[in-house]
Formats: structure tokens, C-alpha cells, sequence
């Protein structure tokens, strides 16, 4: 039934991944592509922004557990995935997602170490055999990747952990990539020319798998 | 290091809980306890709350999923636990709960059929071994019940389903209450003196113990 395809593009905050994404977008219609939907996480849906915004905002006088936290981008994903996602592939049309599971694998599993057994449930719950058919996971040392982002302005709760949690994340992001060949790791510490046609020749070779 | 104990008061809309909870707030009053913390769900913290509202709400341009309503639930019921019940038991007061897990096992589980396994997960996920001490469930008939509560006034997105949704629930309320002796079943559909005084002898007896 599925006949459109979903690429999702990964990583740190200041990794690149705006960048990739309309990179990715211009190759896809220059191959002929039509008809490409465009996500992001979480959020995306009406009910996916509000329990985006409850995991982005402060909150002042309430800590926002980690188990919570984490519920809150399951529940928001089960609504971008059902409502959009899945309807948009299933009537032929392409999605390039800003980020998807592999972030809450990497953020909430290797960041803020919640379990495995805990993170392959949820996982299994809110997405049963779902899962991308390309990732462009954009690799960059986190104090540069934090370097740049700060560079664009405040950051958000999430942003202002320390350099510990983000490196934990990137161990999970390049642990994952290694196990899994659906999953392309790129350089994006590199020159911004050399990192663009890095991701045109990835992509490039996969069309025409 | 607990020292406090929850009460939950558990059944289908229009069983009572509201009195049935003023009537056991009185009791535990005379019998001597003080600081009696009241809890209701989903909701009771600033946070939960929020997902509350996007629990009960109707959406009018997106289906909300049942595994999304699932993990709103459990999001709220976390905030909830970690950051009001459990607090105020190791302070040694007593918390009266208006709803708790078993409402999530009743409606979730039964009523909208979500498999036990995800049911499973979720509760260990969310609440590890953490459970009432006490929970009286007012059973009663889902036509009474609903009767009752169109009584009251406009109904929510949730007291709107079926009728046999409401039997789902109240089939998995008195399923769970008999094989779990921490669950006493109060007939709620006799008349309100019986009903008040049925909640006075099972408490007094638990208390006694």
C-alpha cells in the first residue's frame, strides 16, 4: 500500500539540519519527485505543537519529569505519524522529516539515560513497525554544533543542558547509525560545500538504489 | 519512609465519587488524621492540567488517538505522583484521590480495548510499583451512571462514547477489583443512605486494621 518514502534528517542543535533539509527537498524535485510534505518534531500536527510547547517551555514552578517529558513526544509523534505521516505516504507523496524517533533514542535515551527496556517500549507502543526509510543523520561535535545554535539566538530548555548530555547523545546517535544501515552518517563539521555534496551524493546513491 | 497513605475513589461517571470522597475526607477528619491532600485525574498540577484539557477537548480538525490520550494520561499522572502524592506521603499526610490508575485499566484498557501489554508497559513505565493503599470503586450501572451525569449538564468528548464503552469499563473495574484485595466494590446504586453508610463501615474497617 505505502508508496511514498521518508527521509528523515537527524542531529544536534547546530549540526545543519535546516540546511540539509532544503538541500534534500531541492534534489528530491530535481529528480522529479512531486508532492513532498515537510515535518518536524516534535510537533506538526495542531495537538503535536501544544505538547510540543509543554516540552519546550519553562516551567516555573513545576520540574517536568523525564518520564514525562518523554510521553509527551510519543504522544505528540502517534499524532504526526497517524494524521500525516502514514496519510500523506499511503496517497504516494514523499515526507522529509526535521528529526523523528532516533532523536528521542538519542536526547531522552542517551541524554537524559532512561533505559533501554523503557525506550524500546514506548517506541514499540506509539509506533509498532513504523520507522523511516532513509536517515541523514548529520554528525557534529556538540561544542561546535552548541557554538552555532547560540549563535542564532536564545535557546531552549532543552538546548541549555550541559555539554555532558549532548555528548551522550551523539554516542547514541552514532551507536544507532552503526546497527543500522537504513541510517547515513554525515560529516557536518566539515566546510558547508564539502557537507552539501557529502549529502547529494548520499542521497543520490540511495535514489538510485 | 512513607508514612501517609492514598486513597483512591474509582467508577463511572455519575457513581458518586464527588460524595463518596466528601464523605471520606469527614471520616478520616474525625478519625484524627490531618493535612489531607485531595488529587484528582487526569490533572492537578499546573502541567497536567494541560494535558488534561487536551484530553477532554473536542479537536475539530484532528482524530486525537487513542495511544496519544494513553500517554497524555500517564504524562499527567506522573506530574501528578512525582511531584504532589508521593511528596505529601513521605510528609506523612493522606491523599484522597479522584481517580488513579484504575481509571486508565477501566477506560483505556476496557473501554477503548487498548491491548494489556501496552496497558502493561505504561503503568510500569509510568508508575513502577507505586499504587494505592486503599481504592473504593463505586460500581454502578453505565445507563444509571450516564443518566445521572446528563443530569449535570453537558457532557465531555469522553462521557460522550457509547454505552458499551461505559460496560467495557465497569466489565474491567470489577475484574481488576476481584483479584486485588486493596479494591473494595461499594454498591453505588442503592439509595444515597446506603450507599454513605457502606463507605463508612469499609473504611472504618480498613482503618481498623
Amino acid at each position: 500500500m505505502k508508496q511514498g518514502k521518508f527521509i528523515v534528517v537527524e542531529g544536534l542543535e547546530g549540526a545543519g539540519k535546516s540546511t540539509a533539509i532544503s538541500k534534500i527537498m531541492s534534489q528530491l524535485a530535481a529528480s522529479g519527485i512531486q508532492d513532498i510534505v515537510s515535518t518536524r518534531e516534535p510537533g506538526g500536527t495542531p495537538l503535536a505543537e501544544k505538547m510540543r510547547a509543554l516540552v519546550k517551555e519553562e516551567h516555573e514552578s513545576e520540574q517536568l519529569q523525564d518520564i514525562t517529558e518523554l510521553l509527551l513526544i510519543y504522544g505528540a509523534r502517534v499524532q504526526l505519524v497517524e494524521t500525516v505521516i502514514k496519510p500523506a505516504l499511503s496517497q504516494g507523496h514523499w515526507v522529509v522529516g526535521d528529526r523523528h524517533d532516533l532523536s528521542s533514542q538519542a536526547y531522552q535515551g542517551g541524554g537524559r539515560q532512561i533505559s533501554a527496556d523503557t525506550m524500546q517500549s514506548l517506541k514499540q507502543i506509539s509506533l509498532g513497525e513504523f520507522k523511516p526509510d532513509l536517515t541523514l543523520y548529520m554528525d557534529i561535535e556538540p561544542s561546535l554544533g552548541l557554538e552555532r545554535a547560540r549563535g542564532r539566538g536564545e535557546l531552549d530548555r532543552i538546548e541549555k543542558m550541559d555539554i555532558s548530555f549532548f555528548e551522550r547523545a551523539r554516542a547514541r546517535y552514532l551507536e544507532l547509525a552503526a546497527s543500522d544501515d537504513t541510517i547515513i552518517v554525515i560529516n557536518a563539521g566539515q566546510d558547508i560545500e564539502q557537507v552539501a555534496s557529502d549529502i547529494e551524493s548520499a542521497l543520490q546513491q540511495w535514489l538510485g538504489k
